[in-house]
């Protein structure tokens, strides 16, 4: 079993939006509720951290886990354009993580939320034979303005944040810039907020396992297909596969209605046009006139 | 390093609370949220579930995996008073754990899920050596009245719901009412809401480590010391120890002024008092005069 597919399992169960203040449930990159009397929605996202899936101990100093743990939450925040608010974290903790690796894991943690502005509320503790963290983060935006992977439509133009396969080169080559990359992502937080605020972006996603798979995600989710028909702004020293399949970028991927200006760079950050929303069957992309396998990481697959 | 040492480590590094509209930060069974504009609280609580930590595949039911999963984090909500809303799951999950053990924890999941009128709002999912859960619920309940921990005042009668040291025992010997009550509890929502709304209880909380534990944690939170001064309601069959130390009997622990009237039943649930609360040592338990030592599950203790 896939994890697309559980979780098409899980939505074919489980209609929950538009009850009790849940705007948006399962598929996209946070879940919206909205609290009665409220001028703002609040976006919900989970995010898993698992040693020897996601890192290991002999490799990953724990600054660099606990930093890692947070920032896939708040790139979930930033696909959305919400501003995050608090977090919480549940850890499981293997008997070798003794106080220094959990005092250094704490450090790199509330290192970005210092950065980001988001408290830590509270969690939860366990023992386990490894590792695992599990963030939650809750953001806020205005209400009924935050950015989905369904708003594409056909004609939109396709745009990607940064550049991509930095993080798979850096996991595989463990130096240079690369790794540093792998190590310390950035959410692209003020990004988000300028897409939802400035651009209007109709829809948005993060990507983190690889854009042949979420690309295909934010397709379905619009009912769209996509064309990329542009070179892909590669990470220095990447090949084309990393770029593609390649996980933990935590870039954004965003289309936009044609015809809107989208500046080269914010905030530094390269803002690249990749491709064109087209209509036809939901979820299928090519690559210069051929179909893209979506090789992309599926966190359940074997 | 224990659970509470690292939450007091925690609580040292962070002044959460009054932030970005976070009421009440790390150290309580819930963290609480007041959105901008809102007429009520928000409260939040994540609850980690651990393959051979906290059940074991061989005799644990992935149904009975998957209810207790979410029970864990709706007595949280039940102990602030609140209403839950909705829930997300991480899930960490084996190789083993194929497609019909994850419909069978669904299946426990949702059907307490249903119960309790809480929607599965999102989550996560990824690859692990073992079974880990970690359940998120938000609740809500009318602005400032949510119970906490650090409520009660000397000459405050103590009460617990139910009975203690059931789940321990069927831990132990896996037959019979006791086994059942490990696998299927029930957390105590309406009582939770009663507890507020009606008694105006001064303190609540849920027993999940054992009422000599976490009977010291909200004395510590309120600054007051306790007597044990009547016999507690013990589980048919199972030992004092089991019933002063045993993890997981979920019920709800609470204080109210003196005199407050206190019905011997509510909706079936007996509610027993068990003692006093005074001045003193903050964090002091006595039984029947003689100090009581906190040999309740510590999650981190080796």
């Amino acid at each position: 079993m896939t994890e697309d597919q559980l979780t098409r399992m899980l939505r074919a169960r489980i209609q929950p939006a538009g009850r009790k203040g849940l705007v948006l449930g399962i598929g996209d990159d946070c879940a919206i509720f909205r609290p009665r009397g409220a001028g703002e929605d609040l976006v919900f996202t989970t995010d898993l951290l698992v040693e020897d899936v996601h890192f290991r101990a002999a490799t990953h100093r724990p600054q660099a886990v606990g930093w890692k743990a947070l920032a896939r939450g708040l790139s979930d925040i930033a696909a959305m354009g919400a501003q995050p608010r608090f977090c919480l974290l549940s850890l499981a903790l293997p008997e070798w993580a003794g106080r220094k690796w959990v005092s250094g894991f704490y450090d790199g943690f509330l290192r970005l939320a210092g950065r980001c502005s988001v408290v830590l509320a509270g969690g939860d503790l366990a023992r386990a034979a490894k590792v695992a963290c599990d963030i939650v983060v809750c953001g806020s935006l205005p209400r009924g303005t935050a950015l989905l992977r369904s708003g594409a439509r056909p004609g939109d133009a396709l745009y990607v944040s940064g550049t991509l396969g930095g993080s798979a080169l850096g996991l595989a080559t463990r130096r240079g810039p690369a790794w540093q990359r792998h190590l310390w992502p950035e959410p692209r937080l003020e990004l988000g907020r300028f897409l939802r605020a400035k651009l209007r972006a109709t829809s948005a996603m993060d990507l983190s396992d690889g854009i042949s798979l979420d690309l295909r995600r934010l397709c379905r989710e619009s009912k769209v297909s996509a064309e990329l028909n542009a070179p892909l702004p590669v990470f220095h020293g990447a090949g084309l596969e990393e770029a593609l399949d390649g996980g933990e970028d935590y870039e954004l991927l965003f289309t936009v209605r044609p015809g809107v200006r989208v500046p080269e760079r914010r905030r530094g950050i390269p803002l690249t046009r990749i491709g064109t929303m087209r209509e036809g069957r939901a979820g299928r992309v090519t690559l210069f006139g051929s179909p893209l396998a979506p090789r992309g990481f599926d966190h359940l697959r074997a």
